[in-house]
């Protein structure tokens, strides 16, 4: 380790550290900062310095002072600067802006196929991002950061795509170098679920440090929060748990080219599927949740047995990561407490006691939010960070001079 | 999130964060560390007193410097202290003294029973620690923390073993407490894969962020670490794989209540229980793997059959966690390249591209130094941390007193 790396361990270098304290929006004194920090009062002076010329923290009128004093106390300002979420389904694209505290303060949402390509989505992405910022009153120049979530693999440290199944024209594309083409700003890349992952905890569960998310919806999928972390693993694929084999799918063709994969037997069109060879007019998962919402029995029971062959999954997520919490979310856990009875079913009586004595496996609570709110995080995430902001204090110094 | 937390993740308030920097042995000077850390001067000196007078560091005699100059580096002084490592597995015990840097300084190794109960095998414990100390002319005030692993759960937080169920007297067992009382010294106790992933990666892969590592031997389990970081999960029972139903388990009775566990088909015993069942001569795992080093094609096949029953479970953790290292260890890794060829030979066509394109399964490195050597590196984790290090000088400030 350098000693580059090590400052930013001990978090001495520049503005974005000091700059951590004053996340919460909690207002501090100097005196205050400089105690809790044990940096010399000119250091602390000149990083708030440099945080305020970039407009994002300012003073606060101070209620118990008395008379012409200025005002002592410095605060994080949420609104100084804003950013841009998008959470690009397979034919759904939403996009919004939202606060430095992730408070959304603009929303639009329309149908949309990722298969029209990147070019064509993410120039959707950028135009209505556009009119967002005018809503507001506010210009790209108001832009920190963009967090995108997308329907299939990403290389999370580049952006690109990785042989997306449900994306063609995405796999590798440079879905940072393309936005910041058009907008200047720092753009992260990751897919669905992870977002929704980071999303959920964010809107229900922000003391829970071993949450995990799982998406049934066209494909299966999971974001796995650890130790408080999102844990993308060594490539990115952490969570990728659709194609893993299970009982009864044997012999069951997948489109990933194995057979008998989770996604064959339990996701929306695999229980259209298995409905249709009863003889069911169903054609996709959305079908199914209608039949399952008007109380049809051979749909309840494909739902359930969908959320037994998802419990032996979870049987085997439970005891590699002993989550404290697991959330269902995607289009078909609209279907409610059937799919949920049959996870529970499996996963409370084939795991270990000290596993599941505190396990909670619940609906998602922030469900169709938990994308867009995700996407505002993992943005915000990055652009505060202390490097960032160092990084940005310093292009703004250069370009002052 | 507390000031005084958010303290820490700055890392400003103590001694604690400024010996971060010095950890890695290397001398540096009064200037470089107050240019690094950005604190001030006056700071600095008073942090420095504070880890010299816990004998922490030192100044280094400059090579460079001509005439009665004093020295004007300072670094850690690996030797100023010791930590306690022990590995207390089914039937053997290990101790080792080892240095700040995780060095081995002494160790004794004897064949010793868990089964004897936690006072009899703590004490043990106690007693060669002082023979161990005695004999490189320490004391127990030398000692600055011990690292235990137990061969079963362990709620990580507490010290305490939960169910452990090859451990007789032990379920609940206060060992930090019973330690403590020998040995006033914190104490840390983790199961033995634990502390054999943290081995493994200290020993061979230092710059491997997402490492599994899988003991197979009387008992099946392992350690992960994501994101650099030894992940234990919400009631410290992560990595705890042995009880995963597999598919040719079906109606094997396994020793937890359930059936069809991997234990139950793939540990040692487990494999020596077919070769039985074969008519062949075999009591143990050992046996087991001794007639494979001779050439049996029964026991190679067995063993190649667990390999695949093992890869039949890694699938799931490959598409879980994303590792980029898969390393073997416990006694039957001993019966070399057969169970690797059957885990890889599964693992290999499950998995996904993404996920295997850069995995390496290999033997453990470390072997049997993997757990002492963990053990030594979770106390010195610890120990070192910069909150042990702040109330460690705290401590030495006010008995000074």
């Amino acid at each position: 380790m350098s000693d580059a790396m090590r400052t930013s361990v001990l978090g001495s270098t520049g503005a974005g550290d000091l700059f951590q304290l004053l996340r919460d929006g909690r207002p501090r004194t100097r005196a205050e900062l400089a105690a809790v920090t044990g940096l010399a009062r000119s250091t602390i002076g000149l990083r708030l310095d440099a945080l305020t010329s970039l407009g994002l923290i300012g003073p606060v009128a101070d209620a118990a002072s008395t008379g012409g004093r200025p005002p002592s106390r410095i605060a994080l300002k949420p609104s100084s600067r804003v950013v841009l979420a998008a959470d690009l389904g397979a034919s759904h694209a939403h996009v919004a802006l939202a606060d430095l505290m992730g408070g959304e303060l603009a929303s639009h949402t329309e149908r949309l196929e990722i298969s029209l390509g990147p070019e064509v989505v993410l120039g959707w992405m950028v135009e209505h991002a556009d009119r967002l910022l005018a809503e507001l009153g506010k210009s790209r120049a108001d832009l920190i950061a963009a967090g995108i979530g997308l329907p299939g693999p990403v290389e999370f440290s580049t952006g690109r795509p990785v042989n997306p199944p449900i994306m063609p024209g995405w796999d590798a594309f440079d879905v940072p170098g393309w936005v910041h083409r058009h907008m200047p700003i720092p753009v992260y890349v990751d897919n669905d679920v992870n977002i929704m992952a980071l999303g959920e905890r964010t809107h229900s569960w922000p003391e829970v440090d071993h949450l995990f998310f799982l998406k049934v919806a066209t494909g299966i999928g999971s974001g796995i929060i650890s130790s408080g972390q999102l844990q993308r693993g060594a490539q990115g694929s952490a969570g990728d748990i659709g194609h893993i084999p299970v009982s009864r799918g044997a012999g069951i063709q997948c489109r990933c080219g194995n057979t008998g994969c989770l996604e064959a037997i339990a996701s929306g069109p695999a229980i259209a599927a298995s409905l249709r060879r009863q003889g069911r007019d169903v054609a996709t998962g959305d079908d199914v949740v209608e039949l399952v919402r008007r109380g049809d029995l051979d749909a309840v029971r494909a739902v359930r047995q969908a959320g037994r062959d998802i419990g032996e999954v979870l049987t085997t997520c439970v005891s590699l990561i002993n989550p404290s919490v697991i959330a269902l979310g995607g289009s078909m856990s609209e279907a409610g407490e059937h799919l949920l009875a049959g996870v529970r079913e499996v996963v409370y009586s084939r795991s270990m006691p000290l596993a599941t004595e505190h396990l909670q496996i619940v609906q998602s609570r922030a469900a169709d939010d938990a994308a867009i709110l995700g996407a505002s995080m993992l943005a915000i995430h990055f652009a505060l960070a202390p490097e960032a902001l160092d990084a940005l204090a310093a292009a703004a110094s250069s370009s002052a001079q």
